[in-house]
């Protein structure tokens, strides 16, 4: 037997997983959107595709002890339904499989129904069934069903050099709010408060997702659950493109947190994860509208550079260029 | 703070679990099929929905030790097939969230993901996607996506006084091979892998299931993962009817296997879970039709009693009436 067989998961890490596990899968034909995109789709029709996602979220690793569990099952949900809203794809239903320890109590029942409902009315949708059974720890696995129109689904793929890179808000608070969490770093209650509710709290850019696709201007899309470095390198090896950036928008919060705990507000920004803000490029020439349309609905599009042919992600600001590492939260690889 | 909203998952058990969740959502309007059906579904246009279904296997209560990851990620498929198969509907994609231990290895998860590949291929589905994480114990929590005609889904409601209870095979195996896992009793080699199998190779009956779709003279249908005698109260119960049966259909094996080691047949048919026959009312008219029609997919279709105005389950065997008890495999009740 190889060695390479033996290796664990915390070795081989998140991704190289599910390469393993898609290599031993039986792929179906001209499904709409490719294996490993936010979200996946069967064609219903020629012009309508079902849009389906699961994402599982597990109390040892994904739930820091200060988080309520009402926060934890909303977050299960909000992190589902941001991959939806890349993608441009309005939620209608989601399943909840939940594995509970056995001592959980009724109130603790109810506080995770709670935040589930909540989570799913927050951006429109309805839980209408699931599973529950015993676990050693607690796991609430979500999944999420939609339609949407083929044509207007906003893939990873599709970035053409000379398009517009932008993000719908500024990055950093949820890496900074989880150091606070981790011990060693401090804030005084506002910021900490303002920060640990980024972790706590999430929210999901369903309304940007949405206006986005209406504007038609978007040519790819990726929400930034494993951090801005990662999900930009997913969006410019899928598009055969590289990105030159100019800025990268550090919530203001941030820069002040970092400056007073010595830590780099550049790093939190780009390499923290937990983020849930849309990461997308746009045509030039519907920019302005992308933009618009994406302040009609109370939000912003921020513009951060432009997709190159070089296939190099860098940071250009003041002259002084850096290269963007592929690196980023990676489940197993990121942990302990 | 009342005594009862510190009651354990453990006191409470699956079914109180699920009442307490959905006391707590927001009901969808207009959905095809009731919350608690065996499966969920979403209204696409006037005739066809988007039929959903989640189910998770957790390593520490689902599966015996002697049950490899193969057949663990294989069942993990079945048992959701199973429930598409109650509803006569054809599943066509398949999500998994699959939560590893950190020590898990390349291996473990070729294995596991092989195990996925044949559950899903066996019945026509593919899996399409997912996501892994870390996780105590093994989890396996598997959604599953089809489409199906409106007026077609065999609902548990609907059985009508009169028509036939009926099964898709007869019962007791997986029970019977539950007790040989748990220790103290005896099988010789033959008979041991027989019932050894029925648990960790189950087969769902879809075949059997869309064959009594397309006869139409389906009034209610269940599966039967929680036993028996559960899902016959089940189907009574939402269908506002009793049940008067005259055989109890037991696997051969079972019998024998009972006989040897001083066991209730009967009680390991009836109340023993983890089955995945159908059990399903047949309008009387359309007996013979439906019987044909499961025979033609080489099935069977097993008549085991009426069913009545009165509503109360009795087995009526030779003259001696017992009731039927409204008791099976509960999660955290059944356990430990």
């Amino acid at each position: 037997m190889s060695k390479g067989i033996n290796q664990t998961a915390k070795i081989l890490g998140e991704h190289r997983i599910i390469q393993i596990i898609q290599n031993h899968l039986t792929p179906m034909a001209n499904t709409p959107v490719p294996f490993g995109d936010d979200v996946s789709a069967v064609s219903l029709d020629q012009k309508t595709v079902a849009v389906l996602k699961t994402d599982m979220l597990v109390g040892k690793t994904d739930v820091p002890k200060e988080m309520s569990l009402y926060q934890a099952a909303r977050k299960a949900i909000v992190m589902n339904i941001s991959d939806f809203a890349s993608k441009g794809v309005q939620p209608t239903a989601a399943l909840v499989a939940l594995g509970l320890p056995a001592n959980f109590t009724q109130k603790d029942v109810e506080e995770i129904a709670e935040g589930l409902n909540s989570g799913a009315q927050e951006y429109g949708a309805y839980i209408i069934g699931g599973d529950t059974g015993e676990a050693s720890d607690l796991v609430v696995s979500v999944s999420l069903f939609g339609t949407a129109q083929k044509s207007a689904l906003m893939l990873r793929s599709g970035a053409k050099v000379g398009d517009v890179v932008a993000l719908t808000g500024a990055f950093g608070k949820p890496a900074a709010g989880l150091r606070l969490l981790l011990g060693g770093c401090d804030a005084e209650a506002g910021l900490r408060k303002a920060l640990l509710e980024s972790v706590f709290l999430p929210k999901a850019r369903l309304a940007e997702g949405l206006a986005l696709r209406d504007c038609g201007a978007v040519s790819a899309s990726i929400d930034s659950s494993d951090g801005l470095a990662w999900s930009m390198h997913e969006l410019a090896c899928l598009s055969n493109v590289g990105f030159m950036l100019d800025k990268v928008p550090i919530a203001g919060d941030v820069t002040r947190f970092a400056q007073s705990n010595g830590l780099d507000a550049l790093e939190l920004a780009l390499y923290g994860g937990e983020e849930y803000e849309l990461v997308v490029t746009v045509k030039p020439e519907g920019w302005a509208a992308a933009k618009a349309a994406v302040e009609t609905v109370g939000g912003q599009l921020l513009p951060i550079g432009k997709a190159t042919k070089a296939r190099e992600l860098v940071l250009d600001v003041c002259d002084e260029k850096r290269a963007i590492e592929a690196r980023g939260w990676e489940h197993f690889k990121s942990q302990g």
